[in-house]
């Protein structure tokens, strides 16, 4: 497995750190925003003297609540189509390892969450990528695209809505060319919808599970790290009305046993935390996209378009090598003893060379540290751009 | 993956509690005895506002925490050797991940935890057993029939010491044969020790990490799951000196973000639960086991060897099909409206034919119902015979 371009920034970033140097940390996709205060009662009020294994398919009482969660998005599941896993991580590998052979082949459009890759290596499956061009606004290619990829392999499409790394949300048009596509080659559509909380335009949520006539095809992929802000208790889902994928997940889930017990008692106690709290979660997220969005295209050479979802944008730099240039802000730069963090875009493309000019920058800090990373990057990029015109 | 015989078992013992029968279940490996207290008062004394991710590795005060733990077994690690894990679930299938390539051999003396298998499909790894015998205790058979296995796919050797599920403590003349083997053909020695705090015989407790010579090959797995009964908060380890794995199984902790959170908190305030908490627990443990032991082999044509460690025994029963006679005990027996639930041996041996007419039992009871349910299988036994021979 490659590591990832921003692994290898770490011990920059590290080694920043340690020169005393502040880093503001767009890289990352941990919501800074706080855990819903019922879910650290629940856990704090832990009436137990044994913790001991949750049901391998996780606890009833929480499908039960998961379902009518759902049903406010219009995806009727029952509590039998739900299965509980450590995370979406855990989702997606038992997804893959379940519905794929050595050999297998999925289709996924880039850029792309960079895990997929590691999971399919994991299931011995093959990522083939259709591409998605910033200057398009990540919007999906034509059918024809896709089509040039199917083979005899091909088992799978593979989609992340709202995207991460992008923040793109797929337009009705877009999901029922893929649920065509799906139909006509009897495809699994695994569709990862972790920020399916995060949408901000008028544009419509439509889930893998609204496409009619597929039902039997979709796995979806759900997590409750980002919604509540709650990454480190791995609660995630894999939720499916195909009987005989379930039945092979749920192999793999006996094998590992359960899901963490006090993560879904957490989880549960999250669904309860009421409007208030997903109000106020999406009023900043919405708050912070616009300063960061207007903010990166008022820096002159920078191009964000406007992300519809999640809390990520894919942004163009007016640089060469974007990997270079996030280094340097970590190895060689500083602007009053502080500099910033980002993703280089080129780790969440498979094809080479693409991405090379990107950066993938998440909104999960506050405006103020939001707008002062802002002036930091307007910063570097003119002292980078100047001493990379002076070399020349 | 075949479904295991005690899965199958399943829905007849929840059919025999909804007709209103009690179930012994001497089936599971799920500790009734107390959590240590040190751990619900960390989980419930929780002061974040954010259950944000841990790192990949685990925290690092609890891996420096685990060092000194392990030092009062003589194992000498340091804190970067630790990969902190979801359970020791995921500490085996990311070691057959990391070290093994599709179609690679790992040779496991059987009868043998079920689930290596579930984990070795997933890393199309194949599993070769060598047969051990419960009228030779379980002891390892001679290094020859190791070495029959051996061919160039061969690239480790599987061990669980104390096992599961047979209770036998390796010796150390066995671990040094197993040394020899690993050395003379490189292969890597995965060691599944998490019943280390349960070993009631004199014999001393050799670790894989104790043997000379092999550091470089030695991939500890580990869990806190038993030790303090603790299963529902997955937490384990992978534990290696060498690097190589290492970075490897890194990658994969890397792909699936990080260990629980929670979890991690509680396992770290176990190691401060204390002497008097491992006492107690193991004073429980032997009496248990004398209890069950001493119980088996007064019943008529019963034949359990003594279990030297872990909290299992394979014992042999008067009948033909262990399967049948369990199954039977839960859907056609009951005395005075109760039964007992038992894990049919056959699900731990690879080798067709193999432990047909032994049983797993567990003894995570307390010891009134342990009088009780083996005075139940007496009973079981008596009628099942009784309505066979009537029958031939």
């Amino acid at each position: 497995m490659p590591a990832s371009p921003i692994r290898k920034l770490a011990p920059l970033a590290n080694a920043a750190k340690q020169r005393g140097i502040k880093v503001y940390h767009l890289n990352i996709g941990q919501p800074d925003l706080p855990t819903p205060p019922a879910a650290l009662d629940a856990i704090r009020g832990i009436d137990r003297s044994i913790l001991e294994y949750s049901p391998s398919q996780g606890y009833l009482s929480y499908r039960k609540k998961l379902v009518e969660y759902y049903a406010k998005y219009n995806i009727e599941v029952t509590a039998d189509d739900i299965i509980i896993t450590s995370g979406g991580s855990e989702a997606v590998l038992f997804a893959f390892l379940s519905c794929l052979n050595p050999g297998d082949e999925i289709i996924v459009p880039e850029p792309a969450y960079a895990n997929y890759m590691a999971f399919a290596i994991s299931a011995g499956a093959v990522i083939r990528t259709v591409t998605t061009t910033i200057d398009e606004g990540f919007s999906l290619p034509k059918v024809e695209k896709f089509e040039e990829l199917i083979n005899a392999r091909t088992r799978a499409i593979l989609i992340c809505n709202p995207n991460n790394p992008t923040g793109y949300l797929y337009t009705r048009r877009e999901m029922n060319q893929i649920r065509d596509l799906v139909k006509k080659y009897d495809l699994y559509l695994f569709s990862d919808e972790v920020y399916r909380e995060f949408i901000y335009t008028g544009s419509p949520y439509i889930s893998a599970c609204h496409l009619e006539g597929i039902e039997n095809n979709v796995v979806l992929i759900d997590s409750v790290s980002k919604r509540y802000s709650e990454c480190g208790i791995r609660i995630g889902a894999l939720i499916t009305k195909n009987k005989d994928v379930r039945e092979a997940v749920m192999k793999f889930c006996q094998a590992r046993l359960s899901p963490p017990l006090i993560g879904q008692i957490a989880a549960e106690a999250s669904l309860d935390a009421g409007e208030d709290y997903a109000r106020d979660v999406y009023d900043e997220y919405v708050e912070r996209r616009k300063c960061l969005i207007d903010g990166l295209n008022r820096i002159p050479g920078v191009y964000s378009p406007i992300p519809m979802g999640a809390f990520y944008t894919v942004a163009k730099l007016p640089v060469d090598d974007a990997e270079d240039f996030c280094a340097w802000c970590l190895s060689d730069f500083n602007y009053e003893g502080e500099t910033v963090m980002m993703a280089p875009a080129a780790g969440f493309y498979t094809t080479p060379g693409l991405g090379r000019n990107e950066v993938r920058l998440a909104y999960v800090l506050n405006k103020r540290d939001l707008v002062r990373a802002l002036y930091i990057l307007s910063k570097a990029l003119e002292e980078y751009r100047g001493s990379r015109s002076a070399r020349l």
